[in-house]
């Protein structure tokens, strides 16, 4: 992988943020108010064992956290992580505003490239999307897009098995439960050769999240603390909808929603201080009309981004987001306008590591046609990133001087030098009237669906080496013997 | 008019910009540097004696600037311009970080939204036009959107009397020489009673710009000029191509356009000291493949942030934009992609006057459907703006702590409390999948169609009083009679 979108931040100016130093200051206390005497639902025994040890005052499974341990646990966290790809060549230094894009997770259907319908997504539909994010430029990981029903017990395993073959991009992971990442962790030894040096050259992310309000589930706490004790770099990110599972308005969404943060960055760091963990979160209000999350509404994208700043801004951490997606059922105008304003707004914030680019329908869809579409959307941001070069040559006095009124610049050596660092289009239309009707008067969606299916149908991607491709083979084979004998257990109990 | 949008700025942190200080006054100097050394052609005599007197050296048609009076020019314009709308209320504050919009001009071609065709524009169009604007809560200004083939001589008067017709919203107009623009002032002195109240409480700022590179019109100057004397707002911006007729890097286009501009406001303040103008300019660069302006590029946002960031951080005048377009010949995901990109950015970053709104194929095909999809845009932004509300009710301490975890907030008299706070969509699809079915599932392209249908076939605007009206129709036919006049006695001199 080349460096190119290593450093991808805007280059001056401030970025994009909602509250000034008071205001987040005043977040803060408010968070620790909430988690001293609120407190949180942990259901996990040995988490709540630990967090007594660590000062914490335990009623059943309610756990209240006094100020100190938690400032505490924010400043052992490190302020960035770095994240390699397959070949162990660095590929995301998370952390600052660096902004890095991918795609999210376990959609149940796939808008079909080919039909246009709606339909339950495969392993088959993994591998051309793993294909497709290896084949897109702007994208710098992957997850793993739908849940493949056709792997309904170790899916978890063979939705990793698909990335990792297909793409040599790092990945964010889903698991049910310790075993499923426990599993995925092994394979990504296979390909590292260590526990050891997967550690030094993380592969991939764990994604996980607590249950707003203020709940930690066994499973949820259980794999934090796993992957803490592997150095395992996980995210800890509320997906809640305000209005229904957190207060309506921004101000107690995010006092809420960084309660939770707290509380897993807590736990995470006390399982091994030092750990690595993204921060952050995705808020989108429920809309009492139609009873649905809101899921790009300009509420949630402010949500989003204030999560984040609190995060970089104060607490130091690198930051989690959500980007690139749309309620729409269609990967139509709505589509690309809410991911465009959804793209350019994380990308003026400076929030670290996007999923969710390609989401449709909240989430419940997933739309390779998008993902491509927002591949040219984050590539013109990335461009604007650049911004103005200030050296002597760009500033063209020479040739400003030279040309002077009434000349024009077209066979100037200057113009040619710098046309090449033009950006460049790819599926955005540029040509005159007639030479966009000779060419076929082609809409956008038109040739987003033709360099999708292009990209299906003649990408190859990187193969891993035979070695390692026969071990995560050896893993699946004994994962999947392990579950078919828990399931006959399970029946012969019957 | 409301003054819903009168205060739209970013609440919180920094504009979106690309210089730092010291970038900006390097900008700055080397403009100076050009038009005291390169100068600019003013192809008006009565401009190139009172720049002489000023101090200028003059050289047959090229006039070179010495510095001082450059910066005599910026400290004399004022740093904002308030504008009324036709009821005389208050309707723009340009200046500072308040982002306003509205539409483009002059377009020969407008996409049928009926038809779906691209066909000549006319008069029945730009009442439409008019209507649909006026309709927008979120559009802030109207332009006439086409030229208007049915009135090919006096054409301006006839747009004039057709946006005034049918729009309170102050207007943007484009006029040929100081004779239209002088017939144009005519109607709107029958609105406002005299010139001195039209002066008082501006209706409309006319539009105007420079021949890049470096080159000012007699007609453009000698409208400059009416303006200033008159005080009627005005802009004076280019229309750069940097590769073309400006040099393509953006620090060298960012050089020339601003000479550009700073030669025009010298002009200006020189007829008349004080009197307002709007700074800026779009500047978007030649595609070489294509031969066509890039329109939305990365580039153009930068080109035409930077151009502004300057106006408002270095010389405190009021800034002009361009957003809400697409190079796309349709009304697609591409128009509504590159359309959102430029209107969050142009937001983000606070430029004051923005035109352009709704503009197909480079400006050369209006689109009312595009219109219409960026006022929900727009509206989705100006939310945004708003950030995050810190008193202690949207804190929401209380209500967190009567929740607690477990807990839910669907029936918390705080949820159903700010609930009509959260942005609404109008056009943007939030139901769920089978509620989308069921609905007929629509595109978003469809569902803008049909709204702008509505518009055209039902929305009933506020009409002139019967004299104003008159009073209109009177100029109409005096202009149209002298036009007459003077075609005959061409048509009599051959």
């Amino acid at each position: 992988m080349d460096r190119s979108n290593y450093n991808n931040v805007l280059k001056c100016g401030s970025p994009l943020r909602f509250l000034n130093e008071e205001e987040m200051k005043e977040i803060h206390t408010s968070t620790l108010e909430i988690l001293q005497e609120v407190g949180s639902v942990i259901q996990h025994e040995g988490a709540r064992e630990m967090l007594k040890k660590a000062g914490c005052t335990v009623k059943g499974k309610t756990v209240f956290f006094p100020h100190g341990l938690i400032e505490w646990a924010i400043k052992q966290a490190p302020s960035h992580i770095h994240v390699y790809d397959r070949d162990g060549d660095i590929a995301m230094d998370l952390g600052g505003r660096k902004a890095y894009f991918g795609t999210g997770s376990d959609c149940p259907t796939l808008l079909d490239v080919y039909t246009g319908e709606h339909r339950n997504f495969t392993s088959k539909d993994m591998e051309d999307g793993a294909k497709i994010i290896d084949a897109l430029p702007q994208m710098d990981f992957l997850m793993c897009c739908g849940l493949m029903y056709d792997y309904p017990i170790t899916s978890y395993e063979h939705e990793y098995a698909v990335m990792v073959r297909n793409s040599t991009k790092p990945q964010v992971v889903t698991a049910a439960d310790r075993e499923s990442i426990s599993n995925i962790t092994k394979m990504a030894v296979a390909i590292r050769g260590s526990i050891e040096e997967l550690a030094r050259k993380p592969l991939f992310l764990m994604y996980n999240e607590p249950n707003s309000p203020l709940i930690h589930t066994f499973e949820a706490v259980d794999k934090l603390i796993y992957c803490s004790e592997n150095q395992i770099p996980t995210n800890y990110s509320p997906c809640m909808m305000p209005g229904a599972t957190g207060p309506i308005t921004n101000a107690g969404a995010l006092i809420q929603g960084n309660a939770e943060c707290l509380a897993g960055l807590v736990i995470h760091q006390l399982a091994h201080p030092g750990s690595p963990i993204v921060f952050g979160g995705g808020m989108y209000n429920m809309d009492l009309k139609c009873m649905q999350p809101t899921y790009c509404s300009p509420e949630a994208m402010v949500n989003n981004i204030t999560l984040a700043q609190l995060a970089r801004e104060l607490y130091e951490l690198p930051t989690w987001g959500f980007t690139g997606c749309s309620g729409s059922k269609l990967f139509d105008a709505q589509a690309t306008n809410e991911a465009a304003e959804f793209i350019f707004s994380i990308g003026y914030a400076g929030v670290n590591l996007n999923h969710d680019v390609g989401y449709l329908n909240y989430g419940l869809t997933f739309s390779y046609e998008l993902l491509v579409s927002c591949n040219e959307t984050i590539s013109q941001m990335r461009r604007i990133f650049d911004g103005v070069q200030m050296d002597k040559d760009h500033m063209a006095m020479d040739v400003i001087k030279a040309v002077g009124p009434k000349g024009h610049y077209l066979s100037e050596p200057h113009t040619l030098k710098y046309n090449k660092e033009m950006w460049k289009p790819d599926l955005t239309d540029r040509a005159d009237y007639e030479g966009w009707k000779n060419a076929g008067a082609t809409s956008y969606e038109q040739r987003v669906k033709a360099r999708t299916i292009d990209i299906i149908e003649n990408y190859v991607p990187k193969a891993l080496t035979p070695e390692q491709d026969a071990a995560i083979e050896a893993i699946l084979t004994e994962v999947d013997a392990a579950a078919e004998a828990s399931t006959e257990k399970k029946h012969h109990k019957k």
